[in-house]
């Protein structure tokens, strides 16, 4: 049984429609024991999935790194049972995958002739048309592994960050590796210098959000500069704007990072808007024309 | 329903002792959604548990680390009614722990008020009494977080390491981070140089073994000069002798360490020998006596 809490209706776990009460695995799955999975989290609007070939070969791509041999083509068949069943056709919601390594006696190396664990639901989520929040975010050391661009289930480091922004009554970590910025716990980052947009590259030690990649279309799409260099902590306060990334975060202005404050609250800077007003014009669009 | 393979009988889960096919765990556990947990990992031999203490010490203070409030305690109540039920008690074993900071919509910052997950179980295990296995191990780079110290069950970039190894038909992926030899993916590693014995300070870098420390004492006792220092990888082939320690390793000589061989099948090192014999002693000792 589950606590109380906002939990989905229906859970697609290994070929079947359940009950979040019933869905549960062994202990011995490996994404229970070892963090051993990759996840996926995409959102559908009122007129369809947003960006739904980007996050399905996201999905693919990090369980051929992780050696999970799975292919998303079976759970992508599976959505629209998902969605039924949840009541969720055509519904705002979120969608939220996630595949592990599957179960066998605990041991660190891959066991052979397992089937994956295979988990999906939906859960009713409206997004708001622009998110006007303008966000506090504080500076924490990454502390994280070297393959950040694997979206994995070993979390624990985003968790620990995040639970610190929560702590602080603010609403999100923004990691620092080297002197460097890098990401957020559970967001993509971006600045703004006299007009240019700056966010890091996407290698190894961050994740390229589907939004991240949105937004560098969109900045090539209106004319804005932009390019993908990593900013130093010591530039934070040179910047102009900044903001955060993410599927659910959509584009949100950083009123506060660290100790440095960008602007009052709802003074949301001119290149930020403007990306978020093209970013909100992007989901009146055919979802077939969404494409990366 | 579990696969084939080597599960224990029973599994203590959150108060109860069930079979190994009904311990089952929530979808939205948090140890399956973000490997958010700790675990550890005893053996008891024929005359009781080894270094019992230094073992649920280090559960707790993990916990503690991480912030999941659990008091060990009570799960160590619960070992000997584990036992009995998996017809395991005075005899060899191996018992795992694990705890989760429990169920909750999945969100990254910490839930409040849930009870953690709680599991244990214990499998016929028995060490042999000095392992003299030739080990050979793979050199990898240790890409995983930066606060290994935490036994946390996000375990993805040990169990790829450990993957590798096994690929390459080796025994052990060990991990170089900035030239600096680390640990193993789940053994730490020492080294041997004319007579001294060196091994990875116990830092953020690496888990601070309980075999680590009981070789460390070992050399204190038997007076082989010892210091904590990180061996660089191009000293690798400078050192006399090399090997691993771990709960179920115990001591293991490296044979071959990357390209480097340390010495021809069986011809195991006269320091690592004479340790090989001393902790094979101390399972001897009556275990109220051994502590760290």
């Amino acid at each position: 049984m589950l606590p109380k809490g906002n939990f989905p209706e229906k859970i697609f776990l290994n070929g079947e429609l359940i009950s979040s009460h019933e869905a549960t695995i062994s202990v011995f799955d490996r994404g229970f024991l070892f963090g051993d999975g990759i996840y996926e989290v995409m959102v559908q609007l009122e007129n369809g999935l947003f960006y739904k070939d980007a996050h399905w070969e996201r999905l693919q791509r990090n369980l051929d790194k992780i050696g999970i041999a799975y292919d998303v083509t079976e759970m992508e068949a599976q959505l629209d049972p998902l969605l039924v069943s949840s009541n969720l056709t055509n519904k705002p919601c979120l969608i939220y995958m996630q595949v592990t390594r599957g179960v066998a006696p605990r041991k660190h190396a891959f066991p052979k002739d397992v089937p994956p664990t295979v988990m999906m639901y939906a859960l009713p989520y409206t997004l708001p048309h622009i998110n006007s929040k303008s966000s506090h975010a504080i500076l924490r050391s990454d502390n994280r592994w070297l393959r950040c661009d694997i979206k994995s289930i070993s979390l624990l480091g985003n968790v620990m960050a995040n639970e610190r922004a929560m702590e602080e009554n603010a609403d999100e970590a923004v990691l620092v590796r080297d002197g460097f910025i890098t990401e957020g716990s559970h967001t993509n980052i971006f600045f703004v210098k006299s007009g240019k947009v700056y966010t890091h590259p996407a290698n190894q030690l961050i994740l390229d959000g589907i939004t991240r990649k949105i937004v560098l279309k969109l900045c090539e799409d209106l004319d804005i500069p932009m390019m993908e260099k990593a900013i130093g902590v010591d530039e934070i306060d040179d910047m102009d704007e900044a903001f955060l990334t993410g599927t659910t975060t959509q584009i949100a202005s950083i009123a506060k990072l660290g100790d440095h404050i960008y602007h009052t609250p709802d003074a949301i800077g001119p290149i930020t808007k403007k990306l978020q007003q093209a970013f909100a014009d992007l989901k009146n669009l055919e979802p077939s024309k969404l494409v990366l």
